[in-house]
């Protein structure tokens, strides 16, 4: 089918910028995270929580990813750190091409860190790698325990699940043991954090799954 | 950029079979809605709450679109009605082309209505037409009131927006009467229903809807 075969093409020269975009960021000392969700799982929010924790022993840069708006970029800018907006102008998902072109406009000698956070789409994300040092996805509690199985390549592609908004567990019909059980049947390697923006909770234990990363990946 | 002429050329020939898929469905008699939202905004749980309050007047069909899984299509089969299940294998959203052959294996002469449930996405579904009479829209309030701007066009081709999971209004940040504004600053035509597929309430609004839709359609 013609549509396939254009994906796969698009995909082999995504990886291949990939490739150039991790090899650029090791270059230059920078440990990166690519962090992905549906829409409205909580991306946003998470950074807004958690960069503060992060910023006085870390240099942080965020890249913002979204079809339209700057809100995002203006939420986390507010923090004080280095923002970059990428809107893609529609298209679903960031690719490397788009992630390179930014890295070229931030200055990644001034950078520990880099975060970006993805457009919010549950599937075409995990598609593009960017050439980051670990994928993360978020799933919001409300969305449902059988995402795993129904979307499982963001699953397979991430090395750590957040699930989001656990401060709503006795508010729907949501069964973390599910959940943890079949995110792990596709990825047995996958680390889950249970973690509520509102609340609070969790965000210091993903705050500290940065710093070990940051520190084994040798990145200086 | 090559990406966007390609994206060109399929949206162009998915309107030519969108155009054939309505004209088949009208000259069967069948009017058809096609629903779509982000992951786990609730487009299954909808159908198995309203399907059972419409099905003893109307015959109704589904298809269910899935990426991989058949878990939707067995929740709602389990009502006893007619459901035709579409695995797109990856893709992340349904086109034309993929309803045009369910409904060459649906026998429409014995439906009034057939719902069509795109995969769970709130961006690429939005860019392919199917041919339904009316496109509907679900938006969890827990994915926050900031949606309409940063999804604009999902919200310009609906033409009725249903606020899902409003039981949780005092648990999230989430403003109605913003929300609503926004929305209709998008698309100042949009039709919004508020609803909770958990406490039923809202649910005959949305039968209702249907119905008035139903009878303005003259199929027969």
């Amino acid at each position: 089918m013609h549509q396939i075969n254009v994906g796969e093409d698009l995909r082999e020269r995504n990886r291949e910028i990939a490739a150039e975009n991790h090899e650029m960021l090791r270059r230059h000392g920078v440990f990166s995270l690519n962090i992905m969700s549906a829409p409205g799982a909580g991306k946003t929010s998470l950074l807004v929580k958690s960069i503060p924790l992060l910023k006085d022993k870390y240099r942080i840069g965020v890249i913002e990813g979204d079809l339209q708006t700057t809100r995002d970029a203006e939420r986390v800018g507010a923090l004080g750190i280095e923002v970059h907006q990428i809107q893609t102008g529609g298209v679903c998902h960031l690719d490397a091409a788009m992630v390179h072109s930014a890295l070229h406009q931030l200055d990644l000698d001034l950078l520990d860190i880099l975060l970006i956070e993805n457009v919010g789409n549950l599937v075409c994300p995990a598609e593009f790698d960017l050439g980051v040092d670990a994928r993360v996805m978020l799933l919001s509690i409300t969305e449902g325990d059988d995402k795993p199985k129904k979307y499982p390549l963001m699953f397979t592609e991430s090395r750590l699940l957040i699930l989001n908004k656990v401060d709503l567990i006795e508010m729907v019909d949501f069964d973390i043991a599910r959940a943890r059980r079949e995110a792990m049947d596709i990825n047995p390697r996958i680390e889950i954090i249970e973690l509520s923006c509102r609340s609070g909770a969790g965000i210091e234990e993903w705050t500290g799954w940065i710093e070990k990363l940051y520190s084994e990946s040798g990145v200086e």
